[in-house]
């Protein structure tokens, strides 16, 4: 299958990060179509960031969608713009905080998440009610790492990241510790190797998740909320998006 | 005072109609500044529209930042880039759904909602629990009149309208009727003549609420969520997002 | 527009200051009509007062409601009577800490509340519940400073009360301050300059959401549960209760 | 033991009503002291009422804590003044709707609720959600019989009462009713007997309640929020609270 | 009367510890039949003792409804099997959790839970939103010490009970403290004379609140959810379930 | 890899067919071990078969964990015994509900369940809350066709099924439906052709869930409360329990 993996974000080489991320956990079948938008933010660290990075990912979306792929998946943990996508999109999207927080809640008793800025907490806490995990949430703690700097980490800043998700475990319950950032994605393998506990990683989770709805011939449910895009007259920039 | 009142769809007789409303509810001393996107869909019907218009009201909301407003109104009632908003203006910001279920629940036991497409009423279900008044709502109800329709209302989908709200106080006991619209403002006049109960449309609260707040001489928190956007590049058609 | 601010409480100074505050916040053209009951307890600050003073402040209402005021504002943070209130009366009728937190929402993320007597936080807990606010409050915090002591506030109560707002920030994470208290409104002025996020204070959110609501034309709903009261015998004391 | 069962409301004929459903229930070693207030409404039918009758009822409190009861029973569906008993009381002070909801959770996996006015649907919901049996309750159905006519029950009146229990199995799902009226409790058995499913009476559910709690030597937790009420000053009617 | 008080662990040291609670808290007329099962853990402390344990005590279940007991009492704080048990007993099924929870509520603002392993949280989490009392729950805190040690408690281990007894108090609010163990309640006296709030026990609340609901005539609705098990061929071990 | 596929029931034959839909679903590479037990219910249709399974079905759990397989899959809408499964398995164990409704809930705003006995109802209630999905889900409908029926559905009991997938459409707004029983896991393929949204089985899904987790090499967390069984004695015909 042919997977398209978005970065919000006009990070390049953060998308080749999670790219590899991606490739790993994806079957030798599937082909990862990592997009970069062309417009926006190039990290997400706050509401306008995601507000921005949301009308440029959809043009990605569209993009996949011409090229018939058979899964978009949002790889920022806000899950930005996931209904506008499954709404335009034929094939399934998934988002990596919600596919994230189902694994997590099969393999532990409670997660915790250990995300970047705690100017991202609220992005977390409302995704937690909107898919309904806040009773499966041990709690979200913020390392204030930048997200570009985890992608050549110092050794402080892994070593903050790593305590606070022992914190989360000693003092929150955390039983696995959901990453909150497409960014730690490469992270994964090493906070596994030091930790005793299900280090879950969304770009991963989604990835597999992608396969296996693809594998049962499920789409998205195109009669309701999810249906096609209602008919409309866009102008300026976005008179492409006119239907 | 200076209020910016925003329509987040590029449709500028729509802007004209929310503006008179605005104007009617208004204080003497009140300037209504009512603005239109360049960028964005004729109306917001879906969840791809608000993604798209939440990105282009956001440069609304610097224009008006940089005039100085004393207030900005998302004139949309799914208060889009809501959050987003906030981080990035120096006033108050207030989304009509937000004035509308507050003042509702002040003057009525439980409110519905009657609005346009059925398609938004996740966008409605979303905010009812994200602003708390999930059990203050007896109910949501479309119309499915669409948002355009609106300005010229023929006769039979006024009288559709008229009906949706009886039946939401009979069937479902709303003692309040929020208008589900900012599109719906002009009628509430006549609507609240021929029906029983409040007739609340949120643009005329948000224009009280605005005045209100400011002749407090409250504005937006800006230490922690609401604080001004996090340092960030931005590439392509947002480039002037860099800050 | 003459509003009616009813103190619960039999403390005649405790009307005035709050009274102070109500015309500090009023517009020009608005009266305050500050009430003070003849009958109940000195201040409000448990269970038993509150149920005392709630059937004594609805004689207040009923003399408000033959005096045609066009509002009234319960000035109590329990919200005490709130219901009844409503059948009672014609014009609307507007509890503080609704106010307050309504106002509090729309310029912070979370706000937290600090009050005055922890035998009160069940009282703060319950409107949180009952209103839907209980996300966005980030906790309430006891000063136990009784509340006739702050007429005259000590320096060190002041000092207290002062650092309680602080923690609610550093250690709850508030990014506005509720005051839980009619009493403190003579206080928001001082805690506003020494403090940086805003301080909500009822009295004054009450008086504005007052004249807004009265602007616009609007009044309670009596269709249904804040209709007038159904026709009833009264015996004894309450006598002239009888309609 | 010496239990007071306090009816709120002046109806004396209305007390002894309930005062022989509680003798029915309780033991012989049981003594009812059967309480009417001298003041207040002549039944308790919308939240005016409700508020009036809970200051008075607070007087017989006081009278049956002088007379060293061992629990006092408040018999309105409402539990008015709950809180405020508990403070003041030295014994238990049980509601006849709390008993109600425990014991029918216990014998039925959903109970409906029917009761009299619409008007009293709001303090039929609040105290669900209060209790915490707002996912236990299959609906709550209204009769629209006054109060004072269950005493000499039309039999008109008692077809629609048992119609109304009879939808709530058939339409809600309810598998036990809980009568939502201190004053059906006459009516128990009778609809017993035409009923297949528990017909629960709150006045006799809080007899036996209180029974069972004071065979245990447990009493009213003194420590916290149902501790002696706060040193206050009274005037006027109410000086005698003065403590 | 006579109630079946069931141990659902096979110890039965505990089951004698158990009765002899039951029989200082029954009335004379009530005798008790405490039963052990035959099959299954020794004591529950993790959820797959709760498993085994569930089906075993199903067979005392049906031995003591062939026996016309008036009540079953299901004595593990789990209250495991209780939907099961309804469904296949004709007299009243009591959790000792449930009864212990509706007992506390009544007498204390917000009770804390003391249990015995850290495993059993979930348990004791899940019933407390089952039963709705979530909110009405200061905490719940976990003492580690083995169920089978609380029959002959070590003087260490009794001070590390009370000390977490005392900080659910002054730490989270409680002020009245659940036993979290049927293994508990011979300690309830002790801890009583001891601590200043209330100690429930739910072995003991269970044999009241059966009394109780003996004494009103009231059963398990039949109607429904709870009634007869499902016609249904059973093999192996469990053939004797066959009806 | 190997999953160990359970039927919590007696019923070779259901094994069989659900065997089958596993097939189908699975890779290539995938071993389906299906499992019948040797003792308990042949159809689980009320608290009591599941209880009972859910004891037998650990036995199952057990061989299957001394085999060494890759994953367990309980399949049994109710999901029973899920936790005691996760502590007493080494590989992770997914529940046919759980997957269900999170691969539903990415392909469709709301999805309807659809299951057997109106028996089951509590059953499906009780998981929608405990996974967090109960605003997600737009109502559960049951078709009272017995679980074993399904094996060799009548024409006019699938119609029935067919009715209520349409009627969770049409009257509900479902825009997925969640079949509610394993056993109708051979029908999706001809509801799916018949109807134009999503038909979810929980036996697929569970199937792709599983091979998507063993191939991100994640386990379930053994730090906490699904960490290997407490040790314990066990006596009778659980003796060997004893670890």
């Amino acid at each position: 299958m042919l997977i398209q993996l978005i970065n919000p974000n006009t990070s390049a080489t953060m998308t080749d990060a999670m790219a590899t991320s991606a490739h790993q956990a994806a079957l030798p079948t599937t082909q990862i179509l990592a997009s970069t938008p062309l417009h926006g933010p190039q990290s997400i660290e706050c509401a306008l960031d995601e507000a921005i990075a949301s009308a440029a990912l959809l043009d990605l979306i569209q993009a996949g969608k011409e090229q018939g792929v058979d899964a978009h998946i949002i790889a920022c943990f806000g899950d930005p713009a996931l209904e506008a996508a499954r709404e335009l999109a034929d094939a399934p999207v998934i988002g990596i905080a919600e596919a994230a927080f189902q694994l997590a809640s099969i393999v532990a008793f409670k997660f915790g998440v250990v995300t970047t800025l705690s100017r991202t907490l609220p992005a977390s806490e409302h995704l937690l009610y909107k898919y309904g995990y806040e009773r499966h949430c041990s709690g979200v703690r913020a390392t204030d790492i930048p997200v570009l700097a985890l992608e050549h980490l110092e050794p402080q800043a892994y070593a903050l990241l790593k305590r606070e998700c022992e914190q989360a475990m000693t003092e929150d319950g955390a039983e696995a510790i959901v990453l909150g950032c497409a960014g730690m994605s490469s992270l994964v393998a090493r906070l596994q190797s030091e930790l005793p506990v299900p280090i879950i990683d969304g770009v991963s989770a989604a990835v597999k998740w992608a396969e296996a709805i693809h594998q049962l011939g499920i789409k998205t449910s195109k009669v309701g909320h999810f249906g096609a895009p209602v008919q409309k007259s866009y102008v300026g920039r976005y008179e492409h998006w006119t239907r």
